[in-house]
């Protein structure tokens, strides 16, 4: 069994209207000091695998099949042993 | 300036609908091995302050005021000189 953690983030170029949104309602709450704000996702699963190849082959793929957007997103993702 | 990393996670006990249907998709995709799915927020700022204590004094305030639910959210941050 293995435990995956995959960090799905939004490419620099493209605008992240929810950090945009925080940015704001941080002036609104008097933090003049916070700039560029981008909100990623953690996506964290258990896979069963053979191996962490195996692991690494499976989770790239349901992320690439699933959990991101190959379009505007790009991902990263760790494999441990549990 | 230093960079602010924030995850935000739902507590354990707390029910992630989210994670439950990537679980349901990952199955209809074929994938039968994969349990325990998570998502959580992972939020990142520049934050303008004199000091690295300052820095996470006021994204912990931020953190508490704005980013995460307190009733059902645990974060944790991490401060980087920029």
């Amino acid at each position: 069994m293995y435990h995956i953690k995959v960090i799905i983030k939004r490419r620099d170029v493209i605008l992240d209207p929810q950090g945009k949104a925080i940015e704001q309602g941080a002036k609104l709450l008097g933090f003049d000091n916070i700039t560029h704000v981008r909100v990623d996702k953690l996506i964290e699963f258990n896979i069963n695998s053979e191996s962490p190849e195996k692991a690494n082959e499976e989770a790239n793929l349901l992320c690439n099949k699933l959990l991101a957007n190959p379009i505007m997103e790009d991902f990263e993702l760790s494999v441990t042993k549990i």
